[in-house]
């Protein structure tokens, strides 16, 4: 079984040996009571799920748990969230496991989705991984030999606070350019509005936010991009710039066996792949960066359920 | 045995099961000529250092040879480097295995210089290793496990080639802003003339370049900020904000359980590796970063030798 625990919601669902999820609930989370309420929320959504799923309580082998960090995956603690103020030091795994009575892991859900992908998706069979989740922030995993790169306490893998601009904006770890602050989905929004408000000439994105251009999302970008928009190109065109240099900072550090993007914004940004990854050579010290397969992710929304699910099997 | 291969010289040095370089040998390379010319250059070296150490040929147990990269160090291949145009998909290793009838291993020299920190210097008792030399370039190796981290075909641990600055001046890798570009020996110089140039006023390093600016040296850049020198210690200043920016990278995406730092400019900015670690936290989404030593390495100028070495203890 895999959880995904978020702010607002808990998402749990039974996956099988071949990463298909089999049924899945959704209910609310409730993040800013007491550790009790945050806990009976999750187990509200397992008991619900298996409710649902008759016989799966005694064929379940584990479950796997994608929390917010920061978090402590060698034990499974919940040190101190910004996004759950309900826990701060709780033994999220160890209260789950008394419950249940299997073994439970819990890890961030970058981390998790990563190595769904390298067990069940398009990481299948590579030895040295790199993923990163692009959405409302940029998350990363390195997964290697199958196994997730946790560093000293557990808290690598956090690609997206690399700075590529340490004159840019500060982001919320106090970094200047972090590449989460200027390419993530909220990055894209923002840059298409100030463009808008620089070029004041017509554009597919002005009718699509009403003619108000703090009305303009990520996914309208998306929409006027897929349409031929000239303003939306643009402006995904230099967010593909930014992962590009970002990208090749990876790719000189960690030379992955393949590189995997998931997320909200992957798929907006999929037709761009093969451009970046002609443009690699011009910008890595690395002699064959071309050849690193840059691939979209196999889960989308589903990638904090397959993630924790994964946890399990690799125990 | 390690030898150190460079541009215009060779290094050969025996050295004990503790590290300790008992013998060596500095001879002139042949870079430039064929690729046998090139060869006999290194076997001269070789040779020069077991005339003089009487009984070491027997108790040799491997040689290990750091050379500039590109090169293979899973088949001791050299395939091309700018510094030595003699050596094109030369197979070094296979060729002194065959005149000196021991195990050869062939890497670059910050992942060997790193390799030996590991085994006999700072690195001691630490699984996870992030090694940087600064000198005239920053080169990087990563060492998981007492093993060397190579990446897909031997090219990782380029973390010199990092961009922090996507707008930046353009490295010879052809990425914007590298921190080798803006950190290493030469850049320290540059900017230390581009100061002077722009204040007029007084400074130490005035004098120890006679007058002349564009004869200011990274080395004359130490001595003034040894000596107290303001506009020197500011430059330094500077400097180990780019390193900062740049190390907090490193721990974001590694976590490392230490950060060793050699090369020539590593002593230079020692006194400033207190400061480097308390402004960690500020600038990392990691929640400890100040906890992660941050050391000059053991080796200096014979990191080469004791790296090629420790390639060999490896294995």
């Amino acid at each position: 079984m895999g959880v995904d625990i978020g702010g607002t919601k808990v998402a749990a669902g039974l996956v099988d040996h071949e990463g298909e999820i089999r049924e899945q609930r959704r209910t609310p989370m409730v993040a800013n009571q007491d550790a009790a309420a945050g806990l009976a929320a999750v187990v509200s959504a397992i008991d619900s799920l298996l409710q649902h799923a008759p016989g799966a309580k005694s064929s379940i082998g584990g479950i796997g748990i994608c929390a917010p960090g920061p978090l402590d995956p060698y034990t499974g603690l919940v040190i101190n969230p910004p996004n759950l103020p309900c826990w701060r030091g709780f033994p999220l795994a160890a209260e789950i496991s008394r419950i249940y009575r299997v073994p439970v892991k819990v890890d961030n859900d970058a981390n998790a989705a990563a190595l769904a992908e390298v067990r069940w998706g398009a990481g299948r069979g590579y030895s040295k991984v790199f993923y990163a989740t692009i959405g409302t922030g940029i998350g990363t995993g390195i997964v290697f030999d199958g196994a997730i790169y946790h560093g000293r306490t557990g808290a690598a893998g956090e690609g997206g606070h690399m700075s590529i601009d340490y004159r840019g904006p500060r982001c919320g770890c106090g970094k200047p350019g972090c590449i989460e602050v200027l390419a993530s989905g909220p990055a894209i929004a923002r840059r298409a509005r100030a463009r808008l408000s620089e070029s004041g000439g017509a554009s597919l994105l002005r009718d699509l936010a009403g003619g108000e251009i703090n009305a303009v999302t990520t996914e309208m970008v998306g929409r006027a991009y897929a349409a031929g928009d000239a303003l939306a190109t643009q402006v995904l065109e230099e967010i593909v710039e930014l992962l590009t240099v970002w990208l090749s900072n990876i790719v000189d550090l960690l030379e992955p066996d393949i590189m995997i993007v998931g997320g909200g914004v992957a798929k907006m940004l999929s037709g761009f792949f093969a451009r970046i990854r002609n443009r690699l050579p011009q910008v890595c010290v690395n002699p064959r960066p071309q050849e690193i397969p840059l691939v979209l992710a196999r889960y989308e929304a589903e990638a904090g359920i397959a993630g924790g699910a994964a946890l399990c099997w690799n125990n």
